[in-house]
């Protein structure tokens, strides 16, 4: 395993590097980030909250079974965490869909490599007709109160990118709004033209962050297990000269059930990182600065968001 | 399938645009591209060289089978087209090594969901110390008759982004240097900390795109045909909690061969989109304006070279 290994080293000492690392030497570091920088963009890591103060301590933060999705496909299991906190009206209604059993069966009926795995009952069934149609949900409002863990000031898509509660996001501090981006593996609300069309077909990011879908469309989960099983999933989209995949080779949904509803041996208890620790903020900080020999020339001190992992833990029962 | 089809519209729409739309037309919208212009950066879509002038009204550029390889996984066939205009002594090691069967039954023993599968002979085995090191080949010279088709100006990670002959890269005009990007689907050489010390052990990005490696990594191919199948290697990286993956779980390569030496009845024809023609450079213009109905908001007027697509076609014997 000689080779690329050194790649996994910045990784492995983040978890040695000493707590007491500042958030004013953080600050400071995290101004090198932005490589174009230009006045009128607050350039600074913004503090955790004072109750994410409390126990910013914590690596991990251990994911509330009631925001956990037990996606099941014929490869395997995958779990999805939800996002009340920032899409409650399509949380409510996919979990009220989820209970109810809806999406059992359906199937992943527009997949291409890439970009999307998208699934959703037949369509005109009944079960397709009968869901109330949701308000997009595809930003919310900041004050100056707002606060995130910040990765990147001035992208191209973004004033500012970054983190809460292990959710990748956007902020526009001069439109006061912030979204959640379209980072691989996030799941949203499929729609039609018009805006406030959603209702319960969804899609899976699984290639290069989409991210001109950004606040167009209804952010309100993150796949945080078995992303691997989704990348598996069959890709009904096929290239030009190539055979139609057809209907009945497209990957089922076997079930989808919310976590707590799952009898307690085939339940799966999982944290992720805590993206509002110091340890976090530290470990951003050595993915810009990689300082590991592997780098004998730095690259530029930016981060994607979306290239930044949250990475997930197995709990034992 | 009313869901969200709406977003694969601008890509019909491109066939059907006059290929009158002229290149002044293209250079003019390329400027409104560069969200944060400065000065000091070359703002224009460059135009095809002479030679590329002569053929860029072809949508498809077939691709030449002597640098198509054909990696045969346990699921499916891959089709790798190699670079030996950007990396020609990793292209030509790399060839050496694939027609005297290095890589057959080798391991993909690394693979990091959304990161890379990297893949090569036993550690330490006869195969893998016998194998010459190569001087990297990260970037390459730059002038001002240097060519590509132009993507974003500006990028955080490089001045310009484009494509030239459907390769993904990046470019420096103020230090006169071109790259390839490490988008989803390159090949590279993997290495220790020493910059000249790949020899056979390759990787394949399989997640969004870790461009902090570009220059420092010696990319020479991409993967046009049978992404999925990549996408379907064994993850041998575990969670923490997670039983790790035995190695004879480890996804194997079935056998990898220069396309020119495999039987004719197995061989896979391939055509990509000639990412010189005007009807290319027409596409990215569309992808920047995103006019359909489905985008009630605009995105910024920005593209991610690694999010934008180059097409493949399989062409019939």
């Amino acid at each position: 395993m000689k080779f690329f290994k050194m790649l996994l080293k910045p990784l492995i000492i983040f978890y040695h590097l000493t707590l007491s690392f500042s958030l004013v030497v953080l600050s400071t570091l995290a101004l090198s980030t932005t490589v174009y920088a230009e006045q009128g963009v607050t350039k600074h890591i913004i503090t955790p909250s004072a109750g994410q103060q409390a126990n910013n301590q914590d690596e991990w933060r251990t994911v509330a079974i009631e925001n956990m999705v037990l996606l099941s496909l014929p490869y395997g299991e995958v779990v999805i965490e939800l996002a009340p906190q920032f899409s409650p009206k399509h949380v409510e209604q996919f979990m009220r869909l989820t209970q109810a059993g809806h999406y059992d069966g359906n199937k992943f009926y527009r997949v291409i490599d890439g970009f999307v795995a998208q699934a959703g009952p037949e369509e005109n069934s009944s079960l397709d007709s009968s869901i109330p149609s949701l308000a997009l949900e595809g930003e919310w409002p900041t004050d100056k109160n707002w606060q995130f863990t910040l990765v990147q000031n001035k992208g191209l898509f973004a004033e500012q990118t970054g983190f809460k509660d292990g959710f990748a996001l956007a902020h526009n501090p001069s439109e006061a709004s912030a979204w959640l981006t379209h980072c691989p593996g996030i799941i949203a609300m499929a729609r039609g033209n018009d805006a406030n069309s959603g209702s319960s077909h969804f899609y899976i990011t699984n290639g290069q962050a989409p991210r001109y879908l950004d606040r167009i469309m209804s952010i309100f989960g993150r796949v945080i297990y078995g992303m691997n099983h989704v990348q598996a999933i069959t890709r009904t989209a096929t290239i030009e000269g190539e055979t139609e995949v057809a209907s009945a080779d497209y990957t089922p949904i076997v079930s989808m059930k919310m976590m707590a509803d799952v009898p307690a041996a085939k339940q799966i208890h999982l944290a992720v990182k805590n993206t509002e620790s110091r340890l976090f903020a530290t470990k951003l900080i050595q993915r810009i600065k990689r300082d590991d020999a592997f780098f004998f020339k730095k690259p530029p001190a930016v981060l994607d968001v979306c290239q930044t992992p949250v990475l997930t833990r197995l709990l034992s029962q």
